[in-house]
């Protein structure tokens, strides 16, 4: 399995991703990695012979204008994107700009044939242990068709299918309210194809309220509103763990408290911990391309690469094309 | 002041509304309360010569279709859209059906002259003590133009303005990204008209996971996208506040660890109660109409019966004919 990492893109720069490289290397003796960076900073892998490292010279800002990103042919994703063709890679993961990625990933790599476009698809938490939901589109488009919804919903029920060996994933589109009859203009084009399609369990309608409960799996939306929903989520947990942490640093009682309570609120912390969901995948292009979280830690780009690799082993983007016909 | 209250919508009925009835009596002498309900229920009220009570036979359901709860004209919902015309009232409150008060109150009611369509508007809680901010549209509307957005962002400055004392109250547009270049196409062409304003202090476009951080005042969005971020927001903060409840009755050391911080979590629970925010005003209709909390308890309740008082006080309605000019 050949898979290509961006090395420099992410917030926390190499510490990061040299440190999840090392762990997930020491995981998998069936790899080969291309490892794309300031090749003098990578000279610890040279030795490696499941390693390759391709030298880039420059670094795309976090919010570089796409096209600019298309341009700059040196930087560790454009480099990280024509090694991924040059050698038939099967997988590319990047903590770099997410539209810089997006942009190059459907320009260059394409798309799978039939697919309209691809779409942002990643793990929630939810309130049970070890429950999960994905939701698709996260913001890789602004508006969608009632044909995309309806892809999203294929591609996203095999994703789960593959994440959490679950047979016949629960899907449910996004709305403001459960009524068959609720919902956007689009929702209420894309209900019926959505209904109709015998590829998905599809079970209607749901309120962005809902999902964190843990009782559906795959959470269809246009990208524009799962932007939203995504990032309220994570505000408002981000607030709350904030007020948690200050509650407990009180006073010296409170931090006594912290002690005999602590095992519960590590558990909280686990679980609405949305970097260790294994990235989101751009899913719909024809490989298993990546985003890691842009502020990834090592557990974070970690999780991202064995995302990548469980995805690549289960064949998701054939699996894909075969539903496609 | 001329105050219309519908006594039976709610989830909780009238045990809720009559308590808050009764605190607000207490605390206002410059009222006239009209008390719609069952009147045998209401019998308590009828030596009161602040309050007259009108009866209603029906109670609308909560999922009832809108053109359905306008023929129920011995509604409760309906009887108080009458008293309110009828007595030329200057206030109404509902705990009753968001869609049915919305119809009712926008064919009976009426909007402003000039206003293109009204809007739900709320406060929301921050991380910072004390500091809320306000969203509309909450989903009155499911599509929106640009004038409408720009319509929203004066309509809910002035709201903003009346409740929280701030002369230019900043005003954000909801968005995927900050840039001025982003978002959906409707922010697109909103945000010049935004920009271009004098009527507010329009600064640019935020993105959905930073209100609640506490440094926005009025935040500006089509109906189907506040929708869905009030929804994630109440869904985020419900799904912690459940966490942290079991991490503390995990055991008897987790049990006495709440005791000894509990001053600290009873702070959060009052940072993030929406329901203690005054309800949410639909905002454009002549009249001030308050929609309470589905599941209004008595604070919930007189917190939407002040909210009411002040904005009627502060004659909201005449200040939004006077911006349209």
């Amino acid at each position: 399995m050949k898979i290509v990492i961006d090395m420099m893109g992410g917030d926390n720069g190499l510490e990061a991703t040299i440190s999840a490289t090392n762990s997930f290397l020491s995981m998998h003796d069936d790899v080969e990695l291309f490892l794309i960076g300031d090749e003098t900073k990578l000279e610890s892998f040279k030795s490696n012979p499941k390693c390759k490292i391709v030298n880039s010279e420059t670094i795309l800002a976090m919010d570089v204008d796409p096209m600019t990103a298309l341009k700059d042919k040196k930087s560790s994703l454009m480099v990280a994107i024509s090694t991924y063709l040059d050698n038939k890679c099967d997988a590319l993961i990047s903590a770099g700009s997410t539209g810089a990625l997006l942009a190059a990933s459907v320009f260059k790599i394409k798309r799978i044939p039939g697919i309209i476009r691809p779409c942002l698809i990643t793990s929630f938490p939810t309130i049970k242990k070890d429950k999960k939901f994905v939701v698709c589109d996260l913001g890789a488009n602004i508006e969608n068709t009632k044909e995309e919804l309806n892809q999203f919903a294929i591609m996203g029920s095999l994703y789960y299918s593959i994440r959490y060996n679950e047979n016949k994933p629960s899907v449910y589109l996004l709305s403001n309210g459960t009524e068959e009859e609720k919902g956007s203009p689009l929702n209420k084009e894309a209900y019926p194809l959505l209904k109709e399609n015998k590829r998905i369990n599809f079970k209607g309608n749901i309120e962005a309220r809902d999902p964190l409960f843990g009782d559906i799996d795959v959470l269809v939306t246009d990208g524009y509103s799962g932007n939203i929903f995504l990032k309220s989520v994570e505000g408002t947990a981000k607030v709350m763990s904030n007020m948690i942490k200050e509650s407990f640093k009180r006073n010296i009682f409170s931090k006594i408290g912290y002690l005999l309570s602590k095992k519960g609120f590590d558990d909280i912390k686990v679980k609405m911990d949305y970097k260790n969901v294994g990235g989101a995948m751009l899913i719909g292009v024809n490989g298993v391309v990546i985003k890691a979280h842009g502020s990834s830690d090592l557990q974070s780009f970690l999780s991202a690469l064995n995302n990548a690799y469980t995805l690549v082993k289960e064949d998701i983007v054939e699996k894909i094309k075969k539903e496609l016909n």
